[in-house]
């Protein structure tokens, strides 16, 4: 940072949310991994626990904002402060989106637990959400830490996750092509997929904020997309 | 409103705030439209056009959540007024996310419209976006308006979206069964289905938003969705 603050009181204010953002960003890592797990293990009951813990999430983000807005009105921070206080609000509400993702992989999960398993993907499907996971781990570092590299890093690794993706689409139309019974499940696994990608773009979202907080500029915006099905 | 304020300094400068929210969702609503339309007609530059008057949306989102974090520095609102300028932003965060899907909808007509059309399917998507579109042109009426009955109108007819979603989805799943050929292209209608319908549910949540102003109670959570597909 690079202002002089006349008290501390609005960096000690920022420090209190900040740990905010990361409990939360906890808490939506583990739904991650959580959902993930209970599709691969066909567990209802552990789902359904994702879904519930879903509102924790919510709640934070609404703690979040509000105390984000209770500073700006209290502080009137000047603009680098500014910046820094709506960039939390926009790392929330990117948290809160990943978190909405989890719980809809959890949803499915419950349907899914009563068809035919298809062969491997719900595997492929854990080791996506896996590296989904571990970007959003070092997304949260570079936050907290304001390091530009390692967010940047984050960034370039969302291609990983965009080419998992594709190579599912594909195994997905085959398994539909090759028996037509199986076209319901895929259609499930399928947004599952998509749902995973979707939690990519929004961790992406977040290490972008920490490069817009440290550089002062948004990486380029139309960073090249692996995923060629839209 | 219930608070009387000492100037009506933050009334003018709210009123500047929703006039840009009101800009906003009249390009949403527009690029919804042109989107339904351009799928309809297989219309690749109209759909071009939607894509690229997505950044005039991305920058109005900017700049609204810009000058309400001006207008909490400078006027430091009290609780109730606090509320309206967050509500500023979650709004213009929920018209936001309609333009991206608006968006993805007319990325998916490129390819669409190289694949053999879906007999009928692209006329009742456009139905479908029609209907959201009347229902966010209410909820931004009740927006303005602080009309918290209309707001539930709006809500309320929620379900008619959901409903139309889910007769598509049988349809397409009837269709890939029919013939293998067609799984692909109805791979791609049934993620514009599924993104009109998300559209629907960020339309519910503006009109939620209002009559959390309105009423000073968020309507009930749990709302009953008529989608059974997830």
């Amino acid at each position: 940072m690079t202002d002089q603050h006349i008290a501390s009181a609005f960096d000690r204010d920022l420090e209190k949310i900040q740990a905010q953002i990361m409990k939360m960003g906890g808490l939506v890592e583990n739904a991650i991994l959580e959902a993930a797990v209970s599709l691969e293990e066909r567990d209802e009951e552990r789902a359904e626990q994702v879904r519930r813990n879903d509102k924790a999430i919510d709640a934070l983000e609404e703690s979040i904002n509000e105390e984000a807005a209770r500073v700006i009105a209290l502080r009137a921070p000047a603009a680098i402060d500014l910046r820094v206080v709506l960039s939390v609000m926009k790392v929330s509400g990117n948290l809160e989106r990943i978190g909405d993702y989890a719980k809809n992989l959890a949803k499915r999960t419950r349907i899914l637990a009563h068809m035919e398993p298809m062969n491997g993907s719900a595997s492929s499907l854990r080791r996506m959400a896996k590296e989904v996971e571990r970007m959003l781990n070092d997304a949260l570092d570079a936050y907290v830490s304001r390091d530009a590299e390692l967010a940047q890093n984050v960034i370039d690794r969302d291609i990983v996750v965009d080419q998992m993706y594709n190579a599912l689409f594909r195994e997905f139309l085959t398994f539909m092509m090759e028996n037509p019974s199986n076209i319901t499940s895929c259609m499930h696994l399928h947004f599952i997929a998509k749902n995973i990608e979707r939690m990519g773009d929004h961790v992406t979202a977040i290490a972008e904020q920490v490069v817009y907080l440290v550089t002062g500029a948004m990486p380029d915006e139309e960073r090249e997309k692996a995923n060629t099905t839209v």
